[in-house]
């Protein structure tokens, strides 16, 4: 048989665990410390490698992750795992370098409708804001991730210039940002969308620098996770259980699921380190805990086909 | 900016709507001859211009469409629009002749685990049947097409060997079946499945002839589709609001839904004839009269966005 149409698929991929952060900063329920630290410690043991596990916003903010320091002190830390947190400024800075987080990220967005009514800034201005906070974080030893939001489709303004998306993912790495995640916020993206914006951003910025972030909200997801393999890209961002953001109903999924990530990745014979029982079996637990039921598909296959252990 | 990685996609695609026969025949609900005849003539208003309307099967085995004659008999077919039922038999073929449809389908697999679970025969023999329901069929004047299930991946058996699915493809053809519509029926695929299988195929047996069936399980349809696009397939079934088939869990999808479809292509400047909004109101109506919410994600997006008018 032919292997004409096997196409060149990279062998293993990164995947950076954004639910403890991301995922739980959108869901109404605030989890006691001991759930959150169970949780990013069960995402360690499913072999997640990067995990996103709070943000220094102000706690008024963000009431949900007001435990940031000290969820970060109570988390075993696994060697080989990379922790972060997200930082809004340099107060925000200050108090994770105070926590002993290895690394940071900032967000902005490629359109300046959205960073002003998101963070109430252009984006000029939030890269201003950056500079200092990426400086700081830089001198103190930590390294940064920047987030880029609306890098398709903005909410306010409708599609996004692939020039604008590369001018401010070119600001942030100049500044010394090692790694850049371009999201699609309002889960509108199709693969055309990442052939167009990625392959012109690719062009000129390293592919190993960029990770991209897509929501499922129109089960788009996985179909732009495939062509960004195909640009080369090698970082993708997805939520345990699919944890975070139901814009339009119950049931409507975020951001996309690790799981089913984990799913699509093993099946295309690609390796992401992730056992895909154990981390249906933590997801499962962060489900109960919330009393509500998780888009992730593969969690519910899971669940029901091999009525997957839950424990309380 | 560079147009390096626009890919060469067809200009419009055909969508073979199936909700009224492979939707509806899963729904536990019986719906009245008055709401199908109301769904398949909004169908056909919406743009869709392949619309699978029943099926003649034993009416105790599938209870649902039971009413097919005096459905066909009830519907105000539009100029252009090819309707089509479900034969599984000569029997069922006597009925449909009657019945005055222009297109049957005839349903076979991959598989003989799957094919005698389902069908109670074994590959060969449902081939043997077919033969001979084609003949008459083509003799009345009807065109065939044919559905070959489990073509990826079988529930009984696992990993499906694509030389299976090209001989039982070419099987079809040779015996006058017009087009075949090769299933994912798991849900299970992913582009590196598509790649394989429908490129094997596709170096011997003729693209035009060949449709793709992607049901979104576990949230892959729209990145099977994206490559079976990319192979030159330019027919794809869908079923408008996700009808039919939730295998796993409530909320979890079967058949990949005709909105979602619609987006993707839409977005990706594709051609379907579908006007979206038209579609996602039919479907809001069916959904109303099931009681149950459709798992397509584009008719959450209306119905929450738009406030869509559902007429009772």
């Amino acid at each position: 048989m032919t292997n004409r149409y096997v196409k060149d698929f990279p062998k293993s991929v990164n995947i950076v665990e954004v639910g403890p952060r991301d995922g739980l900063q959108n869901e109404p329920e605030i989890l006691p410390v001991e759930t959150k630290v169970a949780f990013i410690e069960g995402l360690a043991e499913a072999g997640l490698r990067q995990i996103e596990m709070t943000s220094f916003v102000h706690p008024k903010a963000v009431p949900q992750l007001a435990d940031a320091a000290q969820l970060i002190a109570s988390v075993t830390q696994q060697p080989g795992v990379v922790y972060s947190a997200l930082v809004p400024n340099v107060k925000g800075l200050e108090r994770a370098i105070e926590s002993g987080i290895q690394r940071i990220a900032v967000f902005t967005a490629a359109s300046n409708s959205f960073t002003k009514k998101n963070i109430h800034m252009t984006v000029g201005e939030s890269l201003k804001t950056f500079e200092q906070v990426v400086q700081k974080a830089k001198q103190a030893g930590l390294s940064v991730r920047g987030y880029v939001s609306t890098c398709f489709v903005c909410p306010y303004e409708g599609d996004v210039d692939p020039k604008d998306v590369f001018e401010v993912t070119q600001r942030l790495l100049e500044m010394g940002v090692d790694e850049v995640s371009l999201g699609d916020t309002v889960g509108a993206a199709v693969p055309t969308d990442v052939y167009r914006t990625v392959g012109f951003i690719t062009e000129t910025l390293a592919k190993e620098r960029l990770a991209l972030h897509f929501h499922d909200t129109f089960g788009t997801a996985l179909a732009n996770v495939c062509a960004g393999l195909e640009l080369g890209i090698r970082t993708f961002d997805s939520s345990a259980g699919g944890l975070g953001g139901c814009p339009y109903a119950p049931g409507a999924s975020g951001n996309l699921a690790t799981e089913d990530l984990v799913y699509l990745l093993a099946r295309m014979g690609i390796e992401s380190g992730v056992d895909l029982a154990k981390l249906a079996q933590v997801s499962g637990n962060i489900e109960k805990q919330l009393n509500k039921e998780l888009p992730s598909r593969q969690l519910k296959r899971l669940k029901t086909l091999n009525s997957l252990p839950v424990s309380s």
